[in-house]
């Protein structure tokens, strides 16, 4: 249904869409698009969002171009948008003060538009800036406030050639010397060269840098951070006894300059130490607040956390630009038909709406969790800055670590497999480069590493549970500040419980899912326990007892848990009552589809466990799955172009709101560089080969 | 264990690795490695290969170069190699008599170093060869032998712009002029533009094209193909009436061009249609040697059989190259450790074996099936060029592309899969270009696509499994020449069978994989026919009925089937009497695993139908799949030195054979183009932004 769009204020910045090969599916939708994405969104983040748009289609800066860039150009052409972006100021550090979910509107604009750029600038003003802020002291402000404005650009070094995942094991050292009152930084040897430092590759003046701080007596105080200028910034330069390089090209987000370095007899002042979790005093003596130094590594490593719930909202970005397209693509796009004369849009066929409508749903379902734990971290790092010390506090940074260490596995999983669900929906167009899902694909895999590997992530959820799963046990009434982990007080009850549900109507009821996911993780919370148990019974180590308790167990745990988060997160905005009633039928059906999904890919364990029995429970799910994927199939195009940026950031022809593909396409193929002309090398050609005229090399 | 290698010829080739971090693995390997490897490729193949490797490891034209090349450079570099390759002979017509596996062999040591170069050769020599001498008479034999020597370079051009997938549905025409004695090529709109032909962006000059041929009475006589000369062979520009270009920039494979091209009243003389299937007289009168024009559409078709057999064999080498690095980095690679101050490589956590192991198994399982369709697809292609019609080579015919059409799908799907969990089990450095996992990924993704899209395909593979298993229903007794069916006669037998497997022991033998396979097969053949039986039921057409029932239905059919297939080939190979003991040991283990993997994918179907019930055969399943991973360990290296290249053709710092993977990254970085150089635009930096200075777009 296309409604007049007379309840829509008139200045958000939509695009109205040409008349086109999509007009019969946008007419066949049951919602107005921007009604929807007023509800998801909320006005300011539209209109924010929709102006950088606007503004970069029409700075010239930012335009497109088709001849191929070298790296050392892209990351040239990146550093002059950084430049231009503040010439907009479009994230003052007022506006931040103000409302702390401008940084996420920021980031999920401008990386709509490219990943690069939007990183380089989070690294500098987010990460480089709020460890400072979070870790140092007022000496270390004016490092912040030249940041944002380019004077010095920050960097934050904590990964070592031979270790990422392990922190604690980084060996760069920084000893202190008394004498002058410096520390002195080094790098042992080249497994110790810090590396993948985000922006420091060609451009970053300063860095934090993760170190064992050494006092005079030889003792080791552990992980500390210090800022170490490494670049001259009037010419940038490496200083002297910093080896400071580029790591070279990447399989994506190569605008953004990675770095290696490694340490020379470095000197620093003392007070380049970020010394709110400990510091040395000017005769080197080590002080610090914490007795434990386990909980001020804990400390000093919670300002990492934002990051996980910063990738959590980039893949659910990325997301978004791989259905638009595929859709799109896909309601155009006719192939054979049921008789000679009549084709059918592929999106007619069940195999192409399995493939994509559950991903349509998966998006819906994870912007709602992203939505929600951005929300609460906002909330949490305000706290942080502000030195709050509460328990709630303290508990709400527990249930951030848990949830955060697993909505960025869920989050960049799920898009890395929808974007090359996608690109394949899309047959040979979608390996063109030119229709984007190669730098999609290429952009969003390191979600899936950086900020932890995701599947040693996962530990940390998992972990969690076991906690408030033994509490319970022992009879505690478990309460975390957002109540993830509240049903685990009804496990007796829960494991108890059966499938029951008969009919499709049943099925439709996300409820039904919600149940099945509540006895899931309780099974899985059981089962681990079990398993963490027996292992230490044959005497493993608690080291080694947890690592063979991760397959089959603790990880299927944690991605239970998670995926009952996002269907209740969801299940509560779909039930929203200020929702127009027709933004909420629908949503529901995405909801219900996200979960049958979803819970599809745990049926053996479902049977296992004695949930399921029979036939009747898996056939339920499949056949409301195939039900849900047909009926919403006409809401398909409107759903995406909910989310869909503008043409011009969307950058990809057979995804063009008009549905012109071929039209688009063709243009794009015969404007292409040098597509028409005959090679440069065509001498190359007519010089023949002489078949035969060189020896093998002998074995 | 580690042989002498006094059994072992010396003229094979084969490296020595030098001693390094790797040693403690390959020491504790319990087979030798080249044994293994001439069990498996035999020792004609391995020289082969190993001379090919090694003399373009002493060719300057093939070495590699670290500045980056722009996809025109890379097409004039494969260019340049395709000539070189001509000049040491290696692939010629009286080697390809003599042993039609020469093909496989070529293609799997060319490709291994690079795709493109792979690709082009054989787009050439192969598909416009083949199809010239299987469609064509001998008035075309000129050109193959021209396209041989690169006097002329031949494509091969189906597709169009709005269409891929359904043939039949091609639009440029051909229509014959009796009084000159022409056909004159037309393109009728943009959209049937042909596309994606590969080799024709920049080079070809003669196109075989797919065209519906009209006579002059107006009557379309269907799909035929024409020898189209597109480019003037002196100076490679387009000819008259042809509109010609290339794509453009793909995912991957850039070295290949892939061009475009439309026909304006293109015309070629009239013997320059491939006549062996349908002819056009001189005065104009349309002669087929076939009634039925569905057959003769078939017959035309039945030339691209090959193209899924050679695709099946590039996946698999791509999963080789993959393993190789992901294994030697993760037996090098150290992380966390039972205490502070041991660190245990991550091929000791239970998590990365899983991970990893599996895709081993996967591995040579999918060799095994690579070279058993390969060898039976060479005998029927050198039958049918011999032009045999026996009712024989017409089953082989049927077979090999129901085969085909699962075995793309599978394999490219498995190495799809298999090199992203090698890039992210490799973390960060995994996500370095110099890795290489960003060049295999992007590679092997077209694999997926063309030569049909793998959904699409295993349509084929279950259309042919449900025509049997109906023969079986009425009475016959199915025999296919390959006997990957024959296991259906029993189906009344097998479909009443339970899992009987209480023991980890029997889980070990495949046998009760293949048991439990061959259920399922049958199992899904039954639900896959009452499921298009009730569509049809419901008064849907039988086009309608076979696209509602793909999706957990004949999709899973024809999965399952394959799956069947490939492990019963790997197990025959397996329990080969002539392999040495220590060899069939780790091979049957590597069977049991692959075929434990697999079928956990189904394991709710196999509760669903009732052939699992109960917690137990999951666990079984379960446990049995992580032991096999825990004791295949310290064989992972050696089982991955067994299909690794020479270090210069796998080039990835982090899998060469030494191990030494942090100096030899450490090397790769310093050494990157400029690594050490500040930026060429650092006075970028010295010119700050002037914050707030330009207004955002209106809304």
């Amino acid at each position: 249904m296309l409604r007049t769009d007379k309840e829509i204020p008139k200045d958000l910045g939509f695009v109205t869409f040409k008349p086109g090969p999509l007009d019969a599916y946008r007419s066949k939708a049951r919602f107005d698009w921007k009604e929807m994405r007023i509800a998801i969104d909320g006005i300011p983040k539209i209109q924010y969002m929709n102006q950088i748009w606007k503004t970069l289609k029409l700075d010239p800066e930012f335009q497109h171009i088709d001849r191929e860039l070298k790296v050392e150009e892209k990351r040239e052409r990146t550093y002059r948008q950084i430049k231009r972006l503040l010439e907009y100021d479009v994230l003052s550090f007022e506006s931040i003060v103000e409302n702390p979910a401008i940084i996420n509107w920021f980031v999920d604009a401008v990386g709509c538009y490219d990943w690069s750029l939007a990183a380089k600038i989070m690294l500098n003003r987010q990460v480089f800036g709020n460890t400072l802020m979070s870790l140092g002291s007022n000496q270390h402000i004016h490092f912040v406030e030249k940041s944002a404005k380019l004077e010095v650009i920050g960097c934050f070094a904590l990964t070592e050639l031979s270790h990422g995942t392990n922190t604690r094991a980084m060996r760069t050292t920084a000893t202190y010397d008394s004498r002058s009152q410096e520390f002195i930084l080094n790098t042992p040897d080249i497994e110790a060269t810090k590396c993948w430092v985000g922006v420091l590759g060609k451009t970053a003046t300063h860095a934090c840098v993760y170190a064992q701080l050494y006092t005079e007596d030889g003792k080791c105080h552990g992980l500390h951070i210090f800022i170490v200028p490494v670049r001259d910034p009037n010419t940038l330069q490496a200083l002297p006894g910093v080896l400071v390089g580029d790591m070279g090209k990447k399989l994506g987000q190569n605008g953004l300059d990675n770095g290696f370095m490694s340490f020379n007899n470095v000197r620093i002042p003392r007070e380049y130490l970020l010394n709110r979790n400990g510091d040395v005093s000017a005769d080197g003596k080590y002080l610090s607040p914490f007795k434990d130094p386990n909980k001020r590594f804990g400390a000093s490593l919670g300002a990492l956390s934002g990051g996980r719930v910063g990738i959590t909202s980039m893949a659910v970005t990325n997301l978004k630009l791989a259905l638009t397209v595929a859709v799109r693509y896909s309601a155009v796009r006719k192939q054979f038909g049921p008789n000679d004369k009549e084709e059918l849009p592929v999106i007619e066929y069940q195999m192409q709406q399995w493939r994509l409508i559950p991903y349509i749903a998966a998006c819906y379902a994870l912007s709602s969790l992203s939505a929600f734990i951005g929300k609460a971290f906002n909330e949490f790092a305000v706290n942080l800055i502000m030195g709050n010390k509460s328990a709630t506090q303290a508990d709400m940074g527990k249930e951030l670590h848990a949830l955060s260490s697993a909505t960025k596995p869920l989050a960049s999983w799920t898009a890395r497999d929808a974007i090359q669900e996608c690109r394949e929906a899309c047959g040979g167009h979608g390996y063109l480069a030119v229709n984007r899902f190669g730098v999609l694909r290429d952009d969003n895999d390191p979600n899936c590493t950086y900020e932890g590997d995701n599947n040693v992530l996962l530990q940390q959820t998992s972990n969690a549970v076991l906690v408030m799963v033994k509490a319970v046990q022992t009879g505690e009434v478990v309460q975390t500040p957002l109540k993830t982990m509240n049903f685990l007080n009804d496990m007796g009850a829960i494991i108890k419980q059966k499938f029951t549900a008969t009919t499709e109507q049943e099925m439709l009821d996300p409820a039904t899912c919600l149940d099945a996911y509540k006895w899931l993780v309780v099974y899985l919370s059981k089962e681990s326990a079990h398993k963490l148990m027996r292992e230490s019974k044959k005497g493993e180590d608690s080291f080694t007892a947890r690592n063979n308790s991760q397959v089959y167990y603790c990880r299927s745990l944690a991605i239970a848990f998670i995926e009952h988060v996002t269907l209740q997160v969801f299940y509560d905005f779909c039930n929203d009552p200020s929702l127009p009633s027709d933004i909420s039928i629908v949503l529901k059906k995405l909801c219900a589809l996200y979960g049958l999904w979803s819970l599809e890919k745990h049926m053996a364990t479902l049977y296992q466990g004695g949930y399921f029995s029979g036939g009747e429970p898996a056939k339920l799910v499949q056949t409301t799955i195939l039900s849900l994927c047909a009926d919403l199939k006409q809401d398909a195009v409107a759903l995406v172009d909910v989310f869909a940026p503008p043409d011009f950031i969307l950058n990809s022809p057979i995804g063009m709101s008009d549905g012109e593909v071929y039209k688009n396409l063709y243009g794009a193929l015969i404007q292409g560089p040098g597509a028409l002309e005959r090679p440069s090398w065509w001498r190359e050609f007519l010089e023949k080969p002489k078949i035969g005229s060189r020896p093998l090399a002998k074995l």
